[in-house]
């Protein structure tokens, strides 16, 4: 097991009731939950207002959509095992004959270590929702002018990082556009983008802000990447307070520079190399936000939030 | 890698069309794709048509959603590795130390074996949508008269098979409806279902049948199993042709008797053993039916199918 990090007493207090109320399915598994009715249908809604923001900001990005797997090729290239070597997931599954089959189900029926039976496949789960987009538009050839804006949707993302916060989990959605152009078209997107996610947030009564902000690097010398990043400001994210000591990160601005660009070779219409910025809105933690602040009763909300999500 | 199952000629000239046309969007493994958004458009469509279908029926299914990884636990419970030892994909992350990240990251970096590096996490993929149902509902205690039927939505499954066929995916949505009550109840509800389905795919210009079918069980007691579950009708499957030698199940409808129920504990109102069944239709094969049918221009498509979705 990875380390566990235990709740404070108001998440796992905030954890129990979310249970009470239908809100959470604990499955067994920290970090792993199913979702009611209610919880769903805010989640979705919150969606759709991302979306209808971004065309009254007169964007109209294009939709692909894609599955919470990716190949294991992709994080090797992009040294992912480098930076966050305890947040990847990979895919193993049984190579074997009937009778290493028939021995591997014996064991797995006791509860015991059944991993010699099983071998790494070809894939890992999604790290990031915009991973996929890069290569996707890299085989396309040269961006028209001015670029391209995708929209990979609200979609799975894996993290292996089990905790008793209810906000931390290890499967959650994560609702993302990506611009993909000239530096300084994206860094203005990237800025944009941020100003408006807040305003759309706190249009929804959340108390938001928001911060220069670092990815959660790896180890010793993962401190001296996320110093770097914090300098250069290339990440920022928007903070609700929820529950535990500190706030709690919903919405993340990243921009990318050329780190995707130039592996998958996305130059420019005029020939240089292009670079890339993306958004994400984490779904489970703005629900959660949203149900912190206004109540666990959906139906009792304030009329301002409900209208502008129902 | 496991076997891996080639394209026939007409499903490779298939998936080459689907590429072009910017339906489907490979990731360079078998049968795991992105999807563009037309593709994505008809997909949530069909589950909305399904949903209407339901209501028609006079059915209110409680929502439930659940994410793509269980418990590793539940499939060991259940004796899935008994069955389907080579569906299976099990989730395993890093534990180590800063040292052995380094080294895992730089084997990983040469596209070498880092497969020691992993250990098997507590969690797997889905391999059914309705699994996290019956654990859910067993908790909650004795059944209300009548017992529940559920949906779990169009969700994301996984199945180890790569394969050329663009309609045998790794990892594709399956849209449930699980029904949890007596056993003449759940058997009538599934026969019913099979027979509206039937109605709904034919609705949409699908030259769709039903027939009696067993689930993929593996190796040579597999096929007794299989032969058994045919012999008591406990699985229909709805076919159509796409591609390829053979017709391809695009729906399914199961009764799995007291196979669930008794793992955990199911009870009707006045203390007997539940039964279940479940049925599901697989999303990503229904767009491609409909594809192959009326054309991959979805503008184009007859004025009754888009009446039907749209």
């Amino acid at each position: 097991m990875a380390e566990f990090r235990p709740a404070s007493p108001d998440q796992a207090q905030l954890l129990d009731e979310l249970v009470a109320a239908g809100h959470l399915i604990p499955s067994g598994v920290p970090g792993v939950y199913g979702r009611g009715g209610d919880y769903e249908d805010v989640r979705m809604r919150f969606d759709a207002y991302v979306t209808r923001c971004a065309t009254a900001a007169g964007e109209a990005p294009e939709v692909l959509r894609f599955p919470p797997v990716i190949p294991r090729k992709q994080i090797e290239d992009l040294g992912y095992l480098e930076n966050f070597p305890h947040l990847a997931g990979t895919v193993f599954a049984f190579e074997g004959t009937e009778g290493q089959a028939r021995a591997m189900a014996e064991t797995a029926g006791r509860h015991e270590d059944w991993s010699e039976h099983q071998c790494m496949s070809d894939l890992v789960l999604m790290p990031a929702v915009c991973y996929p987009v890069y290569p996707a538009i890299g085989r396309r050839g040269p961006l028209p002018a001015g670029g391209v804006t995708i929209d990979p949707g609200g979609s799975y993302a894996f993290r292996h990082e089990p905790s008793g916060d209810p906000a931390r989990l290890q499967m959650f959605h994560m609702r993302e556009l990506v611009r993909i152009a000239e530096p300084e078209t994206v860094q203005s997107w990237r800025d944009g983008w941020r100003d408006r996610a807040l305003e759309l947030l706190r249009g929804l009564g959340l108390d938001a802000h928001f911060d220069v902000a670092a990815d959660p690097f790896f180890g010793r010398s993962g401190r001296m990447m996320a110093a770097s990043q914090r300098e250069q400001a290339l990440k920022f994210e928007i903070l609700v307070q929820i529950a535990g000591p500190e706030p709690t990160a919903i919405a993340s601005f990243n921009y990318h520079q050329d780190h995707f660009s130039a592996l998958y070779g996305i130059t420019t219409a005029d020939g240089a190399t292009a670079h890339t910025a993306c958004l994400g809105f984490g779904h489970e933690r703005i629900v959660l936000a949203l149900m912190k602040t206004h109540g666990l009763d959906v139906a009792a909300w304030p009329d301002e939030v409900r209208r502008e999500l129902w």
